[in-house]
Order: structure tokens, then sequence, then C-alpha cells
């Protein structure tokens, strides 16, 4: 039982330090031979700005790799992607561990491995404030608490040194309309017991007040729905199974028929429905009954409220999705969040629609979005039931983190630590606090292949997306003769110039062809050496006219004689 | 007299269906025979998701070039990029109309002349209330109206059928701190002879109430930095001159020294002096005196608000600014706007001066910037007084103008017009409105060149960005066959993956190998058709073991017998 004496550690893999891609580690015992358990499993988005074309980036487990025999179990608190996303693409590192969740949460993961190849998942079905041993020392309580997706909880982490409540995604709604409200007893009876440490939650811990309810919703969208004039799409995540339900009963109330747009929401309601989670949702109309129904007895619930390019509402904007057309007159709901970085996605499509006169009513113009994660006076009601020795805030970009920490002092916390991803901390001992820090990451999933975000690749992407790729073939003898003209193709590039002599690949290919020809035979030994002669000459000339220093590639070919 | 007795017709070539790059056309005249005067000739910026790489954003103007010699003049509503920065851009497209400007904006153009060798600037400065003759039957009258920057005017634009108020960027304060007060009196004045049209300003129509007055943060302003324990630094505009003032004499008041890191706000401060604009900027101290002065009296006004990686800010935070250096327990104040779509890259820089200690503040937190922009109540009090019988909305997206045009109805205009880009629309007569859409569009200084935003440079780069690039090298024979290995090169790919048998150029190069040798003679008769089948195959390659279809660039040599 050596192990299970402590010290009880923290590290964050991902999540700390940034929105999104959540995944962390708890430990007990001495660094040899410690015992791990793993929260969250999560994913991000690339973008444009920092990794163009990556559909998804993931936690480095590089750390695991010597640790995975020892990592005991997965626990999941919620079924956002953000939290369960990285389980298919990691799970062949992560050693088979088995998973706990509460049933809406594992049936998104089966279904996961179902869609992946990946076999039987190794689920553990828990019920809400059964102690579970989850192996290596730890018993885990899942609490039920609010959030903005069905039966998301906190946890109570339990080791023979102390407990941990790692708070997950929450807000604490008294009316959430599904699901049972937010709970506070066993967070009190948690903090009479003693608590070691208080993982929290830090989105928004820069906004003053309390979050909100669901229940605040429902009067408004339905006024907005009966004022329009015409059809009605509304957008807001596809897990936010509550939320879809308060839509479509809005819509039902006001005479209109639902139809569901996108595949991501009518699986979670599927899942919803099937785990016992959903049972009264009103009834949905199939998507090839549209042309029956006036305009403005239709409501269409719509994926895509981020501006994602592939989901149903950007294809909508554009005209291009398969069933669903808005026109002149009608209406967009975004019932969603703005998350940062999506701004400008998110207006291109407000502007697409106001020019084709379809009028868009965000959560700035009217009340009709409410945050699923708990504001300041929200946090400070979870720090005075719980009494945390130590606050370590997570989900969050470091200045969160910051902030929270600061924060979690005035509201009682015995200290508070700033760990972003990487930083092991001692919960434990009389002298809890940062031991050491370990390498962390990110791995982007880039088109099927996983890649390192130090690898260069994705900043090799960036450099072409800024400065253009300038192509070079060379055709040469034994002693570096060109034996034919150089060949060259610009990519990104302009092609011509009204201030130039001539084409861009012209320009290069007599630049490279004149700095061969004018080098010794010495300076031309080896194809490295004719490479280096022609990159300059190549940049020399797209300095020069175009103002850019182009990647240039340069590929020799030297035929021997025969 | 034919051309003045009108029509009188309005053209946005820029900045009405986006933020920026402001270019607006008054016609007077039948077609054939139109005198035009130009307002405006700003830059848009361009971004990684919509154009890499690209330095500046201009307004298309092939509309013009059948015209420019009916162009009279351009005059100018005030110095910001948006409004001023394309002018040494496209000199030499416009014909060499006189430029109308008052003081200030004047002098940052002659700046740019000289730094551009485009020569002397044809300026003609005009002194407010003038009513001066810029030609092709129009006058103009220079409104001082407030703004972010000084000198900001709004202009009464005269013409025999009728006047035309165009706001520029404007909001109405009653206590600028630099430059007088919003004079009301001119537009009510105007709205009593009668105005046709009025153009305007629509970039805050969303924002209920007023937008607030300079006046408001002094206190704030001098609280915050009194209350900060080491080393301040705050950002703001450049041009924000006003700005600049109120936070040197905060910074002075609470017994700090004042140094300027930044180019361009030395150089606006400076052209505030020189044009008896500014008279009383408090002592600023040079660069290199830093090293004398404790941290706790040191104050810097930087460059960088939206984040830019250039900008002295990004510098400072990424430890590479020459001078300026800050340090745990310094403080940071965004006393600025965040431009929606640069959300991402500011709070990037949040987090990097977060992880250093040191505290940023923006206008989240604090009361330290109030915008520019009229609010819609604001917008309200000019349309009650100018009574115009057209109202036309301009700067701003599309859904911008649609809110600006409902709401000009409700606040008294006769009709009003969403006239984006490219919308001619006739002001006067007994039918005005939208008479015909002309192309218009932009173009990207991209290095040193114009590309047309719809010439393919741009989208290539866009894909390779996305996709990466293969480079593939092939020398033939007659008949098409291969003298040597084909030769590959990717770039943005990873090169191995624990998955495949070779590395990606390998497996490329022998699925080229492959094809071309299994070719029939006649399939490979012509470059093109070898090209097309190596593209084929290094295709197949790439969406196989990378998942991707990559650009493939293949260049043929073929080598004829001697």
């Amino acid at each position: 039982m050596t192990s299970e004496n402590g010290p009880l550690v923290y590290l964050a893999l991902g999540g700390a330090g940034e929105i999104g891609m959540n995944c962390y580690l708890y430990g007990l015992g001495v660094a040899r031979d410690r015992r791990w358990i793993m929260v969250d499993c999560g994913i991000g988005f690339g973008d444009m700005e920092t990794a163009p074309g990556v559909e998804l980036v993931l936690p480095d487990l590089d750390f695991l790799e010597g640790e995975r025999d020892r990592l005991e179990a997965i626990v999941l608190t919620h079924a956002h992607e953000d939290h369960v996303g990285a389980i298919p693409h990691l799970w062949d590192r992560l050693g088979n561990p088995p998973i706990f969740a509460r049933p809406f949460t594992a049936e998104v993961v089966r279904r996961k491995f179902d869609e992946n190849g990946l076999g039987e998942a190794p689920l553990r079905i828990c019920a809400p404030h059964d102690r579970v041993r989850v192996g290596g020392g730890f018993s885990v309580e899942f609490l039920p608490i609010t959030h903005s997706i069905p039966e998301a909880s906190s946890l109570a982490i339990r080791t023979p040194v102390g407990t941990v409540v790692h708070t997950g995604d929450f807000k604490l709604d008294p009316e959430p309309l599904l699901g049972p409200p937010a709970d506070l007893a066993p967070f009190r009876a948690l903090g009479q017991e003693g608590v070691l440490a208080l993982a929290c939650d830090s989105t928004n811990v820069f906004l003053p007040g309390r979050s909100g309810s669901e229940m605040e919703l429902v009067a408004n969208l339905e006024r907005v729905i009966a004022a329009a004039p015409r059809a009605v799409a509304a957008t807001t995540f596809a897990s936010n199974v509550s939320r879809l339900r308060t839509l479509a009963q809005a819509a039902v109330n006001t005479g209109r028929s639902v139809v569901v747009a996108g595949r991501a929401m009518r699986r979670m309601i599927e899942v919803a429905v099937e785990t016992g989670v959903l049972t009264d949702f009103p009834t949905v109309t199939p998507e090839d009954r549209i042309d029956d129904i006036p305009a403005d007895n239709l409501f269409y619930l719509v994926t895509g409220s981020q501006g994602e390019g592939r989901a149903a509402l950007a294809r909508i904007a554009a005209g291009q999705h398969p069933t669903v057309k808005l026109r002149e007159g009608d209406t967009v709901l975004f019932s969603s969040k703005t998350i940062p970085g999506n701004e400008s996605g998110i207006y291109r499509l407000y502007n697409r629609f106001s020019e084709q006169g379809v009028r868009v009513i965000d959560a700035d113009q009217e009340r009709i979005h409410v945050s699923g994660h708990a504001r300041q006076e929200d946090l400070r009601v979870i720090y005075e039931l719980v009494k945390p020795k130590v606050a370590v805030p997570m989900h969050g970009e470091h200045r969160h983190l910051v902030e929270h920490a600061r924060l979690a002092r005035e509201w009682g916390a015995g200290m508070s630590v700033v760990a972003p991803n990487g930083t092991l901390v001692r919960l434990d001992g009389n002298d809890p606090g940062i031991e050491e820090h370990v390498e962390t990451g990110r791995v982007y999933l880039d088109g099927s292949v996983r890649v390192g975000a130090l690898d260069g690749v994705i900043r090799e992407r960036l450099k072409l997306a800024r400065e253009g790729a300038v192509f070079v073939a060379l055709v040469v003898d034994e002693v570096g003769e060109l034996l034919a003209d150089p060949q060259v193709k610009c990519l990104g590039a302009p092609e011509d110039d009204e201030a130039w002599k001539a084409p861009l690949d012209e320009m290069i290919a007599t630049a490279v062809d004149d700095a061969i020809e004018g080098a010794s035979p010495k300076q031309k030994r080896t194809e490295a050496a004719i490479e280096e002669l022609a990159t300059r000459a190549a940049r020399r000339v797209t300095s020069k006219f175009w103002g850019k220093r182009a990647v240039v590639t340069v590929l020799v070919t030297r035929l021997e004689e025969e």
C-alpha cells in the first residue's frame, strides 16, 4: 500500500493554458511507482492562423509512454468534444484502460468506438453518487451538475491521502429544464469532510455575477419565433439537448413544424432518447416533407453556430444545402455563444444572410442564450461550500488561470496554484505546490496522420501561405552543365506585372540559367552546390520583382554518361 | 452647364459592405460626361484566413479607368489609414487630381508622398466652413466633427441639384479634450437649407445609447495608472492623439516619466505638433534614458493594440523589443477597442504577458476606452437635424447597412438605400434609388505587386496552407521513357508515419515510376500526358497514406537525342 499513501499529484496535459483539449491526470504514489487516472481526453480545433488544414488538435501523450501500464482508468465528466473527442484518436497509445462515465456520455463514446472501428469500448457505466473504485487507490463519485449537455458531472476523487473535487465544466442552474437542478448538498458535505484540492472551471472567471438559467430563455425564444414573419432556422451546439428541446417546443407552441438539419444534432437527440435522458422531444418532421409546409410554419434546427464551413448553416447560407433553403424574409437565430477566434467566420455568415434578405438575431440583440459556465458568483458559491486547501484553476487560457487563482484566495482557498499544462502539482502533504515541469504539447491530426506541433510541417505550410512556392527542375551532366533549360513553376505568386520585363517564371528560369552557366566547374560539383546556386538566383528574382522571398525548391537530376 | 444639372450619383468602391477600405465617389451629370469627386481612399488589412501574406487590401479602381480624366478631386475626411492609406499605392491610377484636406490630414498625406517617392502632393489645404469649389460642379465644406483622430470632418457636398452630407467617421463628443467639441449648429443649418442625402457612418449602428466622451476616461486612467505597482505600458491607436495626451498626462500626474515606443506614434505626435493641433504634450523621455528610471516611475506609450506582430507591444511581449522590457509586476493597459477578427491575436498577447507575470487591464475590466463612432442615439441626433430625403448608410458590413437603413426610416429619413460597394445610387430627382451595379472588388498588395483578389494567387496559397505541396521532377526521352528516377520533394507534409512502409516522398517516387513505366508509348507521347500520369499517381499516394489531396506539381524535362 505504499503507493496509496501519496504523494497525490495533479498534471494537466491539455486544457490549462488554453480553452479546449481538456486532459488531466491525477497520480498517487512515488514517481517510479505512481498510479494514474485520467480525467477527460478532449480535442481542440485548428484554425487558418495557427494550424491551416488541421482537422483536430490532440494533447501530446508522450509523457504517458512510460507510464501507461500504470494508467488505471479514464474518467469522463461529460460528452463535449473538448472532453472526450481525442479518445478514438489516441486510444492506441492509452493501453486500453477502462472508461468510467455516466450513461449519456458512455453512449457517445461507444458510438465513437464503433465509427472508428475500435471494437468494444471498455465502458464502466456509473450512477450518480456511487463511490466507484477505479484502481490505483482512487475512488470516484460522480456528482451531477448543470452544464450545456446532459449528465454533466463534477467528480469527487477520493484517495487515502485526501479528496479532490474536480468540477468539470459546470454552472449552477436552478432550472435547467432537462435533468435535475444543480444540487449543492454533496459539495457542502464534501466541504465538511475536508477537501484537499478543488480543480475548477475558469472559462467565465472574468465575468461578474451569475450565469443565468435555461429557464430564462423560454419566453424570449417563443416571443422571437412567434414574431418571425416566415421560416426560422435556429442554431446552437448539437449537444445542447436541453436548448434543442426548448427551441423545438417554442416552435411547436407557435404553430411550426420542426425539421432537424445536421447529422450531429440528430445523433445527439437519438443518444439522449436512447439513454432515457430525453423523453418528450416534440415530433420532428422529415426533411423530405419541407416542400409541403408553408414557410411561416417551418422551423429548422441546424448545426454550425460557430460558422463551421461544412456544417448545415454555412451550406444554407451558401445556397448549397440539399434540403433547407432560406429566402428573403426568413430569420436565423443564433442561440449560441461566439467562441473567441470564431468571430470572423460567424460575421461572414451574418453578412451572407443579410445579403439574401434573411434577418439574423443573436444573443447580443435578444436574450436567447445563456452560458453553460459558472461566472464569478457561481464560483464563489462552490469555493465557500468546498473550502479547498488548494485551488487549482483549470479550463482556461493562462490569463484565466491567473485571475481565477487570485479570486480563489479571496473566496477562501488556503492557497492557489497557477498550473498550466505540464505543471506537476503536489496536492497533499505539508508543502503542496509545484513539484516539477514535464514536457507537454499538441499533436495535430492532419489528414489521417498525427503530426507533432513542433515537427515543422505546419510551420512550412504557414510559410507557403504567406510566401508562395517556386519549383525549379534542373537536368545536368557529370560536370554540372545544364542539359536543358531550367523548368520553373510558381505557385501562389503573381504571374506577371506591368512593371516586369517578362513573366515571373521566365525571369527565374533566365536567372537560374545564368547562375549555373556562369559558375565554375568547382562551384557546381555537387547537386547540393547546384541547388544552392539556383535557389539563390531564384530568390534574388522574387525579392527584387515581387518583394518576397518565396519558398524555393530546386530538384537537380544528374545524368551520367552511358 | 448640362453636367451640373444632374443626375447626382453615389457609388462606393470600398467601405460599404465591409469595415475599412473606405472609398466613395460622387458623380454629377449624365453617364458619358459625368464629373466625379472621390471621398477618401483607404486600405484594409489581410489576414491569414482570407489573404495570407498580403500586406494591404486596396479598392479595385478598374471602374475609374475610363473615368479618371473626369475625376476632379479627392476629398479626405480624416487621416486614418482606412481613409487615406491607399492613396500612395493607387496614385499612379488616379490621374493626379488635387487632394482637399484639413492641415493635419494633409500633413499625413504629404509624408506618405515623401516616403513613397511620389514627389510633391497636390494638396489643397482647407479651413473649416469655407465653401471650396472642387470642380465638376461640386463645392465642399468641411464640418469639424469629433472622432478618434485630430481634425476629423463631415462634409457638406453642394451641387446645383442639391446637397449631400457625408459624415465620415464620427461621434458626438461634448468634451473631446483635443480640438473643439462636436458642433451641431452647421448640421441644423443644413437641415433647414434642405439636404438630398445623408451618407452616414454605420460602425456602431447595433449599439444602443451614446458613445460617451473622452473626458469620462481621464479619472479612470489616472486611478488605474496610480494603482499600478511597477512600470506601465499603455497601447492605443497611434493616431488617437487626444488619448495619447490623456494617457501621458495621467502618467505625469502620477509621477511617471513618459516614453514613446513605436514609430507610428512618434510620427503622429510630431504631425499634431507641427500642424498646431497639439500644443501641450507632456515632456517625453528618450528611450535611452529608461535604465536610469525606477520601474514604478516608468510609463510607456506603445503601438500594437490590435496584436500586430511587428508592432512594439508584440515585440515587448516576445522579449524582443530593443529598449522596452516588461517584468513581473508590470502592467499593460489596452486603452483601445478589439477590432472584430483580431481577438485571437490580442488574447495571445494577453497570455504571453500573463505568463510573464505582467498584468493586463483592458476596457472590459476598466472604463479606459470609448469608441470614436456614433451609436444609435448619436445617429438619431444627426438624422433629426439633417432631415435627409435619402439615407445612404456607409462604413459597415452588409448587416450594418441593413440595420442602419431600417433605423434611418424610424429616424425620419424619407427613404433609405442599402448600397454596398458597386451600387450606383441616384440621389436627386423624382425617383432616387439604385440605378445600376458596377464591377468593384479588392486588390491585394502582395509583396510589392498588386494582385487582383480573383486572380487565383491567394486562393492557391490558401490551398497550399491547407494541403501542402508535392513537387515531382521527371526527365524523359523522346518516347517518354524515364531517363532517371523521379525526384520528389514534399513541402508542408509529414515525412514519415509509423504506419507507412516508406517515407512519403519515396512512396510517391515509386508510384510515379510505376505509372510512367507501365504506360503505353501512346499514353506518354506529350509532356502534358506524362504530367497527368504522374500527378494522378502522386495524388493517389497522398490520398491513401496522408488522407489529403496535396497540391501536386510535376515538371517534365524531355531530352532529345543528339
